[in-house]
């Protein structure tokens, strides 16, 4: 590629997110970039849409840099959606999603607002990564990433992603000096177990609180957990197409 | 199956839908029914869960029958987990959600509230079935679905449902002799083409209306949207391991 190419940030904990800013700063280097992101924080949007209420869009400039940022009241998957019809003058030529402040291994792809933007944009034809680092923490250390989201993003434009695909970029919490490398993996099939915490408000009703314990029952070599776990950075290629194609034989005997 | 199944009933158009209704009706015939629904609407949700708020839910009987109801704050996903977590005491045989107002084919699966409660089931182990008619008036006609609802229901009790995998019915909008009857399909690689519609609020702000046109390119004939076309009701087999396992080898040669 030889002119600058178009790079689309995005994110799912609001523009103000020092995830998004460490990106923002690595896609400077590498392209034209421009940046929309929610307003508000979006974590555990999955790919939800906005529509039935209104959308409102504020351009503006956090930090210093040569981007173009653009501030938005819905959920991630509306951001792509405002930025590639209504905020672009062309379809980028990338879009990555993150810095996320916490995990989108496993299971967490499917509930993660990170990744739905990535997947939103693939649905768009346009190429996209989410990445995510397993630290939940607003001040997570995301500079041992730098070099590799680096890498990883310029391997993905020179390569091309294949097509129906996005990829889901996790990291784990350590050190530049203790990350062992790269592995692509599939999605280890674990799950959340939830524990709601039932509480009584002042006026004497019951509520909840959702919270949960992650359970890794898949012991694959060649899961993301694994790779994690063994100080790996995990790379899954995850599609958009639904469909259990190796199902469709069984469900034809049912003689429906 | 000798005892009663007990089904986990939810929906994302909200405890009062005609469609919820319908589908209860159903249910009621077949097993042991609970019905955990969403207070208002939550069309277009994804796979969104409340974990920066709490959750409410308050038993009712909106309609006369055996079924027990519950109607909560939280989103289509939640009330998966609120009911098998919290409300139920044991494990549902088969989880139901809609009959959704409007199509979840193609692409629309990604989008769906209706499917992410299916897909959130699944994911806890619990067979699971969206079903969605293609009319998004409140007023559609939900009758002619019944037999076949009752029929798929029965079959996915007897042969269980494949391991990882949640079922999408679709039903074209049609009298019930112009149905044609079942294909198990492919869902079709479609997109929806966004049109934000640019107004002005009465202080002079910009704001947008997110619209769009669903565009077909994927004429086969194994998909869900061709056999809807065809006056046929589809099923397509959904996945929740979202890795594209054949794409592996292919990003293993970037050498990262």
């Amino acid at each position: 590629m030889k002119k600058k190419p178009l790079i689309l940030v995005v994110n799912d904990d609001g523009i103000t997110a020092p995830g998004l800013r460490t990106l923002i700063t690595i896609m400077n280097e590498i392209g034209k970039v421009v940046v929309v992101a929610p307003d508000s924080p979006q974590s555990a949007m999955g790919h939800a849409i906005t529509i039935n209420s209104t959308l409102h869009c504020q351009k503006m400039n956090l930090t210093d840099g040569p981007q173009l940022e653009y501030s938005c009241s819905g959920t991630p998957a509306d951001c792509v959606k405002l930025a590639v019809n209504e905020l672009l003058d062309r379809k980028p030529d990338l879009c990555v999603s993150g810095i996320n402040h916490g995990s989108n291994s496993s299971v967490n792809v499917i509930y993660s607002g990170t990744m739905s933007a990535a997947i939103e944009a693939g649905i768009e034809g346009i190429p996209a990564i989410g990445f995510s680092l397993l630290d939940f923490s607003w001040n997570a250390d995301f500079k041992p990433l730098k070099s590799f989201i680096h890498e990883i993003t310029i391997k993905a434009l020179k390569n091309g992603i294949p097509k129906g695909v996005v990829l889901n970029v996790n990291f784990p919490k350590l050190k530049l000096k203790e990350i062992k490398g790269i592995k692509i993996c599939r999605q280890a099939k674990a799950n959340w177990v939830e524990e709601f915490d039932k509480r009584t408000n002042p006026m004497g009703k019951e509520y909840f609180w959702l919270t949960g314990t992650f359970i890794n029952e898949d012991k694959g070599e060649d899961t993301d957990e694994w790779a994690l776990s063994q100080g790996y950075i995990s790379i899954v290629p995850t599609q958009f197409d639904l469909t259990a194609h190796h199902t469709i034989q069984e469900l034809n005997t049912w003689d429906l």
